[in-house]
This record gives C-alpha cells, sequence and structure tokens, in this order.
C-alpha cells in the first residue's frame, strides 16, 4: 500500500483544546525548568570541557550528559519552528559555541571521553558514545531547520564522518554497534536534511550489524540486555531494556520502510505485535522490571513493581509512528493515543516542571520507605512522587523536545487521501491539485466526544480513525478507519462514546485478576488516597452503579469521575487476623484521570481496582 | 506468678502420633542428609584447619561454617537423649576431636579466623565469631548432656573463659556485643550446666551491653539492623534482622525470668506483642523483608515477597517459649502452635531431605526466573522449591537441633498445677508429693480434634490451654487455659472444633484486602496449581459453600480440604484488555496444610486468596 506521511508538526497549526495547553507549557515553563535544572547540575558549564579532578565528583561530567543538553537543544529548536524566542536562542548558541570549540580536529565529540576518561574513547561499549552523538545530531538537524543555523550541523557532520571512518571503514573500534541505540534514528535525520547518503548507510551498517557479532556490554548484561542477541530481521520478541529497543525498532521500521525491506517489516510486525498484545500496560507503558529496566516474559506486568519508563513510552510512541507510515491500520494510532494520554502523560507534573522516571499503576507509598536497616536486596519500587532532576535526566529531555512534535501525530498524508489518527483540535493546509485546503478538526476531546471536521477551500478525501472502543459507528470502517469524503466547508460531526468503561485484563496478567480498571475514552483512570483516604485496596468499585463525570480540573485531559465503592468496615484496630464475617460501607469513590496523580501530594494511587458487582 | 518451667523433652515420652513421626523422620533421614551436605560441602573437613589458599575458593571455610557443625552437633545430642545411635556419637566425636585439636592455646577457636583471616580475631563485628561461639557452646553442653562426654564441654568453657577476659575483663576486643547474637542463650546453658557464675555474668554482659556503645556491622547497614540502637530496657519495637531479634528477645526473657528483672520483662512484652499483633503472618513467619532479612514497619506482610525466614520462625519459638514460662496466658502457646504448624513445618519437605531457607504465602515460579537481562535491581522472590543445603546453611542445621526438643513445648509445670500447651500426644511421669503421677495427652490432633487427658497414679491439677479459635468450650478459662481436676485414673476429653475457618487480616494488611485465609484448627491451608491449575490468582474461593475434610495424604499434619471456587471464564487468548462482563466457571478447590505445599514439583501457591460471598 502506499505510504502516509506524517504531516509534520510546523505545519500543523495548533487552535485549542488540551494538546496547545500542553504545548504552551512546555515552551513557556517546562523548558526553563529543564534548562534550570541542568544549569544547577553543571552540564551546560560540562560543555566547556574545563572540568579537572580537583573540582571533584559531583562536577565530573557524566558519560550521558551531552544527550542531556542535546535533547535540550532539539527542544529548543522544535519551540523555535513555531515560536519567536530569542531567549533560547541564545542559551543554545552558547551552548554550541562550546560544542563546536571542543570538538577535536578529527571530528569527535564527548565531554566525558575528553576530559574524564579520554584514553577509553570507541572502547567501551557500555558508555552511551554513539548514543550521546546521535542525540546531537539530531539537536543539529533540528536546530539548522528551526533557525539556518549551521554551527552545529556541520559539526555533527564531521563526528559523523569521524564515526563512519572508525566503526564502518576502518572498523578499529573496540566494539561494532552501539551500546544504547539512537544513533541510527539520528543517521536518517542527518542524511535527510543534507542528502549525503553515506549517512543513510551508516545508519543501515548500524541496524544490519547489530546481533551478528556483538559482544555484551558488561558481564552482568547479556546480549538481549540491548537486543544484540540475534540479527534484527531475525527478532520477533521484545527483549532488554525498553528504550533501547524502542530506539532499534523505530530505526528499523524507518529502514523497512525507505528500502521496502519485507524482512524487516516481519520482524517489526512481531515485534509490535508482541509488545501491544502481551507486554503494555493499560496505561501504554512498557519495560515492565526495574531489572536492567527492560522488558520480561509475556504478561509479566506487575502494578507496584511496574516500571514503565517514561523514555521507553515515548519510544514507543516512535516506532508506532513510523509502523503508522506504512500500514493502513488504526492499531499503531491507538497505541500513540494509549501512551499519549497515559504513560507520557502522566511523566509531567500538571505545573511543567518536576517528572516521573517511572510511571506505576499502583503506589504505595510505605514501600519506598519500609527497609530501613541494610542495603542488602533492597528492592526499587517505582518513586511515588515526581522530581525536579534525575542523575539520569533523560526523560524530562525526552518530554521537552517530544512535546512541540505531537501535532506530528495527528495527521497522515497518502497525496489522495488524509488520515486523521488523532482527535486533538488543529488544522492544516493540503495542497490537493492547484488548490490548497484546509482541512480543520475542531474537539475538546478527550474531555468530551465532540469532533467536527471540515475541509475548506476543496473537497478532500479522508480516513478517520474510529477508536475501538467507540460503540454506534455505523459507516464503513476499514482497519479501524472510515473514510469519509469531505465537502467543501460541509463539516462532518462525530460524538464519540465517553461513557466509563470498566476494563479486565487477560488472565494471563496476575496482577490484575479479579480487578479491573475504569477507563473513559483513551484516558485511564485512577483512585488516589487524597480523594478517597489511604488503604485503597479496601476499597471496591461497584461495577453495577453509573460512574458520572465532574468537572475537568485544569490541566486535566478529561473530567474527574464520581463512582461509588465500598470500604471494609472492619476497623484498623481489629486483630491481625480474625475470623468473621466482613461488611462493607458504601462511599463515594472519586476517579482522576491516571496522568495527574501525585499532583497533590504523596499518598496511595491504584489503576486496578478490587471491584464489587 | 509462679513460673511454670517446661518439662524437658527427654522426658517427654512420644507414644505417637504427627510429632512422633517428625521427630522420627528427623533422627532416620534429616540428622544423616544434612550430614551429607555439610560433608560434601567441605564443613567437616574444614575443622581440621587444613586449609590453604591451594585448596581454592569452594573449600575455604566460612565463618560461619563452625556454626552448622555445631548445630548439627546439637541435634544429634539431642536425638542421642533418647535414643541409641553409635553412628551419630562416630560422626560427633570426630568432629570433636578435630575442634578440640585445632583448640588455640589461649581457648580460642575459629576455623574461618585459623586458617583464612588470622590477623582479624575480634575486630570484624560481622563476622559471626562469637555467634559460632555461643552454637558450639549449646553444642558442647547438650553433648555432654547427652553421652557424659566432657571434651567438647570443657573446650568450650575455657573458648567462653577467654570471651569472657577479652570482652568483659580487658575489652580489648574490637567491638563490644555480638554483631549476631546467640552466645548469650548459650552462656545461659553453660552456667546451668557447671555452675560457673561468670557464665551468668558474661551473658548478662552481652544483654546489658548491646545498644549503649555498639557501632553498626558495616556502612550499608544500621544500629537497628542488629538491634543495637537502645539498650535492650528500652526497646519496645522488633526491628532489623529477625532471627539476631529473635536470639536477642529470648535472651531478654531469659535474664529477665532468672533475675525477675521487670523492666526488661516490659520491654519483652512490648517486643513479643509488636510481633504477634503487627507483624507476624497468619503462619506465624516473621521478618517479611529479604532485604536484611528484616523486620519492616507494622503490618507489611506481602505475600509474594514475603520472607519469612525458617531460623526467625524458630526463634520465635525460642522467644515465646521463654515468654511463656513467666506468664500463665496462652498467647505465648497459640504463637508457638501456630509457627509450628505452619511456618516452622514448611521448612522441611515432607522426605525430610529438603528445605526452605524463607517461606513465601505466595508463589508464582515464572516469577523467580523473568529478569534475565541484567543483575541490575534484581529482585530477590523467595525461592519457589526446597534446596538440600544452602552457602548459609543455618535453617536446616536448626531443624536438626529443634525437632527433638519439640516436646519440650508440650508442657509446664509450676510444681502445682501442669500446663497443657499444646495438644500432642505424650506422657511424662510427675512428682506430686511421694508419689509419681503419670499424666497422658491421647490425640491424633491436628488430624481431628479429639483429645483424652487422663492421670493415673495419683490426682492432678491441670491448666488446659483451650485455643482462642475452639467454640463451645463452656467451663472457666483463665487467660486461655481450662483449670481442670483430673481424678486417678479418670480421663478427661475434650473434642476441639476442627471446622474450617474462613480468616481476614486486619485493614491495614495491604496485600491481603478483600482476600482470605483457610484455617482449620491451628493449620494454616494453601491452593496449589498442581491442584487447582495455573493461574490460581483467577480463582476465587466460595464462602458461601461448605469445605468439607479429605483424606490426610502421609506426612502431612492435617487432611486435604474440598472446597468450591470460581474460575474466571475468559479465555488465555482473550486480548491483553478487554471491555465486558465477567463469567466464571464453579469449579472443585483443593486446598492442602501450607507447610505441605512445593513437595509434588513447582508450582504457583497461595494463602490469601480471592473469594466469592
Amino acid at each position: 500500500m502506499k505510504h502516509t506521511m506524517p504531516i509534520p508538526f510546523h505545519k500543523v497549526k495548533m487552535t485549542d483544546g488540551f494538546w496547545r495547553e500542553r504545548i504552551e507549557l512546555n515552551s513557556r515553563v517546562t523548558i526553563s525548568a529543564v534548562y534550570d535544572r541542568f544549569a544547577e547540575t553543571g552540564r551546560f558549564a560540562a560543555l566547556g570541557c574545563n572540568w579537572t579532578e580537583e573540582m571533584g565528583e559531583s562536577l565530573r561530567p557524566h558519560y550521558f550528559w551531552d544527550s542531556d543538553v542535546a535533547k535540550w537543544i532539539e527542544g529548543c529548536a522544535n519551540i523555535l519552528r513555531t515560536e519567536d524566542r530569542p531567549d533560547l536562542i541564545a542559551l543554545c548558541d552558547a551552548a554550541i559555541a562550546d560544542i563546536v570549540k571542543n570538538q577535536g580536529e578529527d571530528g569527535y565529540f564527548n565531554v566525558y571521553f575528553t576530559v574524564v576518561d579520554p584514553e577509553h574513547r570507541f572502547i567501551d561499549r557500555d558508555k552511551h558514545e554513539l548514543y550521546c552523538a546521535g542525540h546531537l545530531m539530531e539537536a543539529a538537524v533540528a536546530y539548522y531547520e528551526a533557525t539556518g543555523k549551521r554551527a552545529l550541523l556541520d559539526a555533527m557532520c564531521r563526528f559523523a564522518d569521524y564515526i563512519e571512518k572508525r566503526f564502518k571503514i576502518d572498523r578499529d573500534a573496540g566494539f561494532i554497534t552501539p551500546g544504547h541505540q539512537e544513533i541510527e534514528l539520528a543517521l536518517f535525520r542527518l542524511y535527510d536534511c543534507t542528502g549525503e547518503s553515506r549517512y543513510l548507510e551508516l545508519a543501515k551498517f548500524f541496524i544490519n550489524e547489530r546481533g551478528k557479532n556483538d559482544k555484551p556490554l558488561s558481564p552482568t548484561s547479556t546480549l538481549e540486555y540491548n537486543q544484540s542477541h540475534l540479527p534484527v530481521r531475525e527478532q520477533r520478541e521484545a527483549v532488554g531494556h525498553a528504550v533501547r529497543a524502542a530506539y532499534l525498532y523505530a530505526a528499523m521500521a524507518e529502514l523497512a520502510e525507505r528500502t521496502e525491506d519485507g524482512e524487516l517489516l516481519t520482524a517489526c510486525d512481531a515485534l509490535f505485535d508482541n509488545i501491544s498484545k502481551k507486554k503494555m500496560y493499560i496505561t501504554g507503558g512498557v519495560g515492565s522490571s526495574a531489572s536492567g529496566e527492560a522488558y520480561t516474559v509475556d504478561y509479566d506486568l506487575p502494578n507496584i513493581l511496574s516500571y514503565s519508563e517514561s523514555c521507553a513510552g515515548m519510544g514507543l510512541i516512535f516506532f508506532a509512528a513510523k509502523m503508522m507510515r506504512m500500514k493502513g491500520d488504526s492499531k499503531y494510532a491507538e497505541v500513540i493515543e494509549r501512551v499519549l494520554y497515559n504513560c507520557f502523560l502522566c511523566c509531567t507534573s500538571i505545573d511543567g516542571e518536576s517528572f516521573f522516571y517511572t510511571n506505576p499503576l499502583e503506589v504505595i507509598p510505605y514501600l519506598s520507605y519500609k527497609d530501613k536497616v541494610s542495603e542488602y536486596y533492597k528492592i526499587k519500587y517505582p518513586k511515588p512522587s515526581r522530581s525536579r532532576v534525575f542523575k539520569t535526566s533523560c526523560c524530562p529531555s525526552n518530554v521537552v523536545r517530544f512535546v512541540p512534535e505531537i501535532p506530528e501525530l495527528i495527521y497522515g498524508d497518502d497525496g489522495d487521501t488524509v488520515f486523521i489518527h488523532q482527535y486533538i483540535s488543529s488544522s492544516v493546509e493540503l495542497c490537493r491539485g492547484d488548490s490548497k485546503v484546509t482541512l480543520t478538526v475542531s474537539t475538546d476531546y478527550p474531555r468530551s466526544g465532540r469532533v467536527e471536521i471540515r475541509a475548506d477551500g476543496g473537497e478532500l478525501d479522508i480516513k478517520l480513525r474510529i477508536p475501538s472502543w467507540h460503540k454506534g459507528y455505523s459507516g464503513e470502517v476499514d482497519r479501524g478507519y472510515a473514510p469519509i469524503h469531505l465537502r467543501d466547508g460541509v463539516p462532518f460531526a462525530i460524538e464519540l462514546d465517553m461513557s466509563p468503561r470498566i476494563i479486565r485484563a487477560n488472565p494471563r496478567v496476575l496482577f490484575d485478576a479479579h480487578k479491573c480498571a475504569v477507563m473513559r475514552g483513551p484516558v485511564v483512570y485512577c483512585s488516589e488516597a487524597v480523594d478517597n483516604g489511604e488503604l485503597l485496596r479496601n476499597i471496591r468499585l461497584d461495577i453495577t452503579s453509573p460512574i458520572t463525570e465532574e468537572q475537568t480540573p485544569s490541566g486535566y485531559a478529561a473530567p474527574a469521575l464520581s463512582a461509588v465503592g465500598y470500604r471494609r468496615a472492619v476497623s484498623e484496630s481489629a486483630p491481625l487476623y480474625f475470623e468473621g464475617a466482613e461488611d462493607e460501607i458504601k462511599i463515594p469513590l472519586r476517579l482522576i484521570p491516571y496522568h495527574a496523580f501525585s499532583n497533590r501530594g504523596e499518598c496511595e494511587m491504584q489503576v486496578w481496582m478490587n471491584y464489587k458487582g
């Protein structure tokens, strides 16, 4: 079939609605908050390459700091595509000047391997050198495209040339493919921007060589950890570190698309299905285990011990978005929507200043603090509240670069038909023959379900995604999309069914057995102790009583819900164990969108609830 | 009140019944199985103190190996009290000869600090030196009392004298009180055996100095870890490593009894209540966290991640048994019974040859194997099956020494009245005035609830523990005991109510919320997948249907039970998440005594079950 190319985010006009609010929050608050935290922790100063042992441990550049700065620059570049922000340009130019100044004669740039460990350049596969390089290349392309400034782009082309020489031509580096994938995606962008086919070839090289002769990163990790266990075309099951996996799978999908590689696409199909059918939380979170931040076995989706890293969620969107170009199937857009409104949105606080690294499905705060006497076998429970910065601060910088790109997920155009993948208020201008047609989507979805779509300036064929949860659409639906012919100026309206739904999990998901979750549209809900009192596990949701909508609090994607619950009546002064009947007390049970939890202090939270009825 | 002293185990005649079977299994199978494993792993050869670097890592004596051997010798001694076993005497004598031969001139003995690290004697509080010494002293006393052979006793008196000199007189050791408690209990026994009051004083010294000026064991543990955070009389809450805690609390209780120390008894009372009312599994298991093998906060009793070390269970029995001497309250005997039939019994396989180090309340085997890609933050789930030996093999050796002593838990005698704490078939001969009265308890409890008690040769006042779960006893009950006057030769019979009971937990035990457990008498039941199919969490116990008794399988303390369950009808080929009603299929649900799980292969198990009704 024809590929449907996304309409670039800067060509999508965000008119109003929830995502416009979030994009504004990102450029008004988050980009600066992340800058401040990175500056405080020495990440920008490190670019000066002035660090010496005397400055001490805390200022010593870490081997992934370059990527934090790079993703922040990319975030600025994305904002600059649609906004006039001289403040951001000044900060970026300063950082870029340091990078250019401290780049080696040979093109190499990496702060850590310049000032901390210069002897081990390209020796240790576990040290994120090519990952940092990739993010710097993406930043370079984005900044050039936003500002026309070439300094970083030229520098990163030199770096890419040097990497090509060492890894592909001379093959004298200490490893074959990156320890942490990312440069593959970056090289595609560098090729698209420069037209230099050697960058495309280098991307292919890193993808195609993977899993052939790689060595494990370390004695305590396996080849599966970073998907080096099999040649990519033979991979069928999502394994290992979930962010690395997502970046690889996205690159594989991109290569499959560019080269019409059916064998590679078969692998991508299997990987996507394995993730979305067996390894994905209801929130779209993936990588359920803290051990290796990794995928484990099918249906292993623990709630209290969920990992579900924010970057893995974003990575799954990247992968799904690449797949979506090749396939006219709504399953990709559905996964994207699931991640967007839940796992991804949860990462950032309502105020835009703090972040979850992991996005738990259940929080019992005491668990994080109970083991006090020994470090021996201490369990890493997910953090119950967001932080302003992390030692590994990949998630905040990924958020700032990704949020401005969200409009790119809305539309796909195969030249004849425009796919509307996401219901997000926006408009785009399309060329159809000689005429320009403006396509407008007007909605405050998912706060309500009403969506109006119109074409102005000409008629238009669209394919409108009908969510699998929407009941009552009576027209034709082809692999999840309804083909609709829009006449010039005649609006088409759809009212999506936003009734709260009671969701159960497959019986192999043992941690969800005899529990239910509540969704409304794409939004997963949770119960939080600040609304319902502590000891949430003692409450059962009455699934026979109606669940009604409250107001939508500021910053929430969707309204809070009022339900009926039953709480165990037994007193906390009861014996530890007792015989006898249990009573329950009927209580009002308030549910809020999952993404909004932990914005009112640290307390218990659960997505999967005991239920009655 | 008057103290009730236990009737020593070798004076209790075990006539028949479940515990006689277990005691026979211990002396017929377990003692030899543990010997063989210890011999295979070099623990006995190590006593020769011949190890050199060239013999390699695997044979290098570990700093707790002495205690393994000592507890095994103590087990032999206990068996020798009632059985003629020249095979065990020969093995013990050989080991003892090596110990005596390799004891230092100064009285010191420790294999590790003789052949591996001779420079650091009494320097490192974390290296179990005084713990090993204590177990050797207990073995020495037991072996002397069983055989009249003094060699080990004399050697251990010399060692105790040397310890007194270094720790109490010269105070030139590298720490003040033991890193792992045990020697306190041993010194009481050494004093009782030898009459040398300096051993009693040394026991007092180690108890009384604890928590005054101690240093943490290591930079990664706290003073709470080994109960050194407060002087013992100020301790109120069970904290830290649960075995160390139990051994300390037992020693504190013993000292309180011997010295009528009310302040110390107040601390013991608070500690016992804190454990039994807020920190004990329904199985009697304690120390819920693998992190530090430790107590955590009140009501923190996770099931899948339960720790519940076998030695901690035995330690709780030791503590409760000491308390029971001073207090005419059945709560101690009830806790002992709970541990005995559940946590403790679970430790050993039905065949007597393998052991649980930890005794989980729920087993989902895949969890132990799912994290394969990295050692980073790997969670230590409880092992789903028993092992024949461990690197730290404290539990098997504790089992072999403790099982023969179980008859000592049955009776208490304050001179006027005999307490019957446990319903175990047995008889004892008592002196009452000039006459000898034989007290006989005949029962196959807990397989059935009928118990017959008679005195022959005279009349007798007894106090019979009426279990708190027994319904319908109409006579006088004083703190859990019914005072009964037995006339010579006239049997008294009681029929204990062995109906299965549905048990719930306090609402603060979040992991048990909306779940129930089944008990019958003192026995906790579980559901195992070998009977009921995998994915147990999908099953609900129908608590409105009768639960009936099956046969008692060989080696089980109690019959299996037949109940009715409901299993979710949704197919495993269902989507990962789905909307729609759930059906359930009525199924027979078989429950077995918890202690017997994992004797038919490795599979899912749960004590706390979802229920319906």
